[in-house]
């Protein structure tokens, strides 16, 4: 039931499996008079990308995208976005082995339950490659915000920790490094981690921050489309997500109101930010910032014992090519659902007074 | 647009500030057949109720909910059910002092700046005094969702942890103290904690945590509606949450995928459950369970410096009779918005299959 | 499954049953910073009330609405406007002879089947009643946009029909009679027949027309909310509506393109206006027109044939008091919904471009 | 805002111009396990392919439609189903020509002022080459709703109307001539009307009538979403219709209720079905039928005055391939969105009871 929309106004929709023909989506409501740069979606496209570096699954996609409506002349009209992505890469036998088997903590088994049927290869719907599609709505929809400006990077791998608050760090660099960590000497720490990870056919989980900057007071829309609610799911809905907070988040349980409350100062702005920039589910014109966990990926080239589809127990091991970490990819799909929440809270905020 | 509504077919409509006459909500999409249960209803109702115990607000409102339509001979027909509940307790005078005041870490600013204009009398409709909607059809929907069963409890309060996970403890004596721990040791640590932070007049945060058994196999709406993304949406709408993990959370990025995957059991159970009851967004037949991070109450009982509407640095102190700790008053809000989703996703779970 | 709710941004979601204790609605997205003339929503509920004249069912209700929420001092806080109207006439033992009766071309027998369970008390939720609700909300609608008039009228009664387009008449006389409309002559015919109609214990159909005046230039979203699509839904929502037609309508099939074109004047605005004012789903500035086909009441005082719960034949008689001819009752309603969708669709219009 | 989607449940999402790349959809909430007979889809784009027979357009298009993902060895898996049709005739140049021109009774003048910009090739998105998508989509509704049979036929063209009840017709036989009239004769002079039409440069237009046959009872979601209103919706939305009835229709606004009212029998059908098979907005397991008006083609062959960009007066004439007549080649149009709203509202009476 429209589970594979998100957004109010600005909302796109999504299909496609890992190993279909094509994946693609539809923006219904995207404002005409937008002069779109495909170079930059490209840009955000590559950072996904499979193949980009040693740390990231070796898989070969080209993940062209090819925009079949809604733009004339390179603007948007107001019309739907619609828009395919080829699968180049479909090697669908290198899947038969596990055509019957439920793997580990994957969504084979779930899938199969609810449905009764499932694509079983390569995950099929349940595959992050559906964030592909993301990553192309998310770059338009950066385009749309205009100055307010959405960065998110790799704060933690594993127990390497990045130790600096969002303001002590240079975000401009954070691609600089195929982890994606704006802190260079903790960069290298966790590359290294993830090739020690990688050589034991293991994988490993981590935390991305995200910082949003220029948003104009307004944004959310009480009391249930707060606009941390709506970031929160927006981020949950990523794979391998298991855990949100913004603000002083889980931390912020410790302080005492007189520690935690953000005095004003009298330009409006307060001067600690323990809110993260958002009052009662709507923005107060100060930095968002928040923290989004990832899991470990589930596919481990190690033996595993698992169970197929007649409840049979037998030992599996991963095949193909794996994330041993999903972070460095998973930046710009932070940084893209982010976009589509604020892009949405945008429009929406034009609905707010007379 | 709709930001009062909750729920995709189980929906709940919410309206009402804090001061004024009443608040009230509909449910549309409630099957027809359901014989209510009122006493459940009220029991709920008195878990959150303001004066309940030392530890919270002495405010004194009667919350009773006056069933308006949609239920005849005490079962539900399928038409809308109607209801309100009046503000006996409507001292608006109480309020005056804050007319013209944005106070540190509320709404009142961002309220202002949205709209232009604000209800201001106890928070108007940012006010907490809305989830009392919410436990109305939160009791309802646990009355629809049959053998599922929810509980929450306080984990920790402030630096007051639960060292104990949810297996380890006896969630039926959850409400037999005033914290609602369902551990007695630590509620009165818990307890004591509270009074002293309320005897200096400040407020402390928290985490409730919240446990849901016996769900079907199938619950959940890849991609964007996945089950844990509505139960994080759900959570971080409610007043005053900063964050939310489920099964491994936060602490699950430290994990390597070996040690993090969920071996199946040939029951089609899983021998460790760190995906907390939920694969690729669709429940698993396992134990869900979540953690919920509450920041401290923002109202204070202690001088501070804020700023009113014409940015002029003043210095307030809070008035009347807040709450220390939301804590035990947040337990049954936590519980009602995640029956609200099970309940949701129930029904929307019959929609799979041909 | 949101049944009971209308329109995207302006959203009514309303409750309640013809003998139930109260109606009430929720108007969810009308922007903060109306000020509201409750005057103009007395005399909209007036305008449809019970007994107002001797051609419409001299049943008494109040019709007293009683704001909750969502307005402070007068005006609108862009929070959810909630609202009630009790049912002061509840006389349930009326009801009892038809608790077990399926009324000819009443939703008695599809309420029952689809539910399982019904409120019989005059028709519960599938009575007109409901559309009381409606008329608050369509009065709040008409305050919200502004210029824009509309103007519902009677344009025929059976047989007696008014032979004159909109343009022919002067809509500022329509409420000078009681059956509403416009002509004078054409009135008294129509009353004349009403009272012959009710004489006979019998009712009869008619058609109403609405016409929408200063209607910006681009209101309508394409391809599936064209504008008149929604009116067209928004009318065959209202209780005995049998069919829609505007602009050149079904007479409009037996033209040829060549005399059906609207031809342009230099000024933008159209020659004709066989295209009613919509063209491709959207508002061209020229005025909208449409006619609303109501059938006649099903309650006759007059003895039927009919079937009981257990298919058993039966013979029965309508009792108590029954409008001989909802026309002029339906005046407002029609006006309501259809101001319902233009202030909707204003909002909307303010999302189509950057 | 998700103007380009329709249904609740089972919901298409459109996207394309006449002149873009491709046109295209998304089905979401189609139920997993349902085998598609693809033969019977292409069937029914043959039916609204142009250049079918010699009284419509002459335009060649291939209108092959590749189904991208939601399908596994031909059975749908439960997830999104994208699909696109290319377009293979884009003679974008044809359109030099009124790149700067209003055309009267189009859609150019609304669309370039609603969004400041607009494709003006072929009419872009508002040219009824998008309903070849709503077939691909109400070909498969078709599929799921089983037993239930839904046929369209041209009832009317201009003055040559049809003067049969469905009843007296044999449905079976009406794609057996050109114009999809099930009365040989009829047929006959409707297809000489149209030639003559079109010999001299003008357009019809004319009456579908739509039956559908073996709806349960309890389809339809009172109170705005009744079973006729969303039908109505359904029908308004396509390319120039301009009117909707149903069951009696404006025809019944003449009778009494004493008349009009449809007596039970003991079997729970009516002896007469003025109600068109739909009570208080739900089905009642008798036929449904209506009636939808389309106006004659805009598009004529002859010289019509018209404005440009500039508001100058100008002479047009138009150019290309069009219809005649659109009759024949909306009938599976009417039958795909009819399907739409019947198989949606199939799934939604799944939630109607515990």
């Amino acid at each position: 039931m429209s589970a594979n929309s998100f957004g109010n106004i600005f909302k796109l929709t999504s299909f496609g499996e890992s190993h279909g023909i094509a994946l693609g989506g539809i923006i219904d409501g995207c404002p005409a008079g937008l002069k779109l740069d495909f170079d930059k979606i490209n840009i955000d496209l590559k950072r996904r990308k499979p193949g980009q570096s040693e740390i990231v699954t070796q898989r070969k996609e080209d993940d062209e995208v090819e925009f079949l409506s809604g733009i004339f002349k390179g603007v948007t009209t107001g019309t739907p976005i619609g828009f395919i992505i080829k699968n180049s890469n479909q090697k669908s036998k290198d899947y038969d082995h596990i055509k019957n088997i439920f793997r580990p903590s994957h969504a084979d088994f779930t899938y199969q339950n609810k449905y009764g049927i499932r694509d079983y290869r390569g995950g099929g719907r349940s595959s992050a490659r559906e964030t592909v599609i993301r990553v192309v709505a998310g770059s338009i929809a950066k385009q749309l915000i205009g100055d307010i400006t959405i960065n998110a990077y790799t704060s933690a791998v594993g127990d390497v920790i990045l130790n600096k608050t969002y303001a002590e760090l240079n975000l401009n660099i954070t691609n600089q490094n195929s982890i994606r960590c704006p802190d260079k000497e903790t960069a290298e720490l966790m590359i290294a981690k993830i090739k020690e990870i990688k050589k034991s056919g293991d994988t490993i989980g981590g935390i991305i921050t995200c910082v949003i900057k220029n948003v104009p007071v307004g944004l959310g829309e009480p009391v249930f489309n707060k606009l941390h609610a709506e970031l929160g799911k927006a981020m949950l809905s990523i794979n391998a997500v298991k855990g949100f907070e913004y603000g002083s988040g889980f931390s912020g349980t410790h302080l005492k109101g007189s520690e935690h409350n953000d005095i004003f100062s009298s330009d409006n702005s307060t001067i600690t930010n323990y809110s993260g920039g958002i009052q009662g589910g709507i923005s107060n014109g100060m930095d968002i910032y928040f923290n989004v966990a990832f899991k470990p990926v589930a596919t481990i080239m190690q033996k595993q014992k698992t169970i197929d589809g007649n409840n049979k127990e037998i030992i599996m091991k991963g095949k193909g090519r794996h994330d041993p970490c999903v972070l460095p990819r998973a930046v710009p799909i932070v940084e893209s659902m982010a976009a589509l929440v604020i892009a949405d809270y945008l429009l929406l905020s034009r609905l707010n007074k007379l």
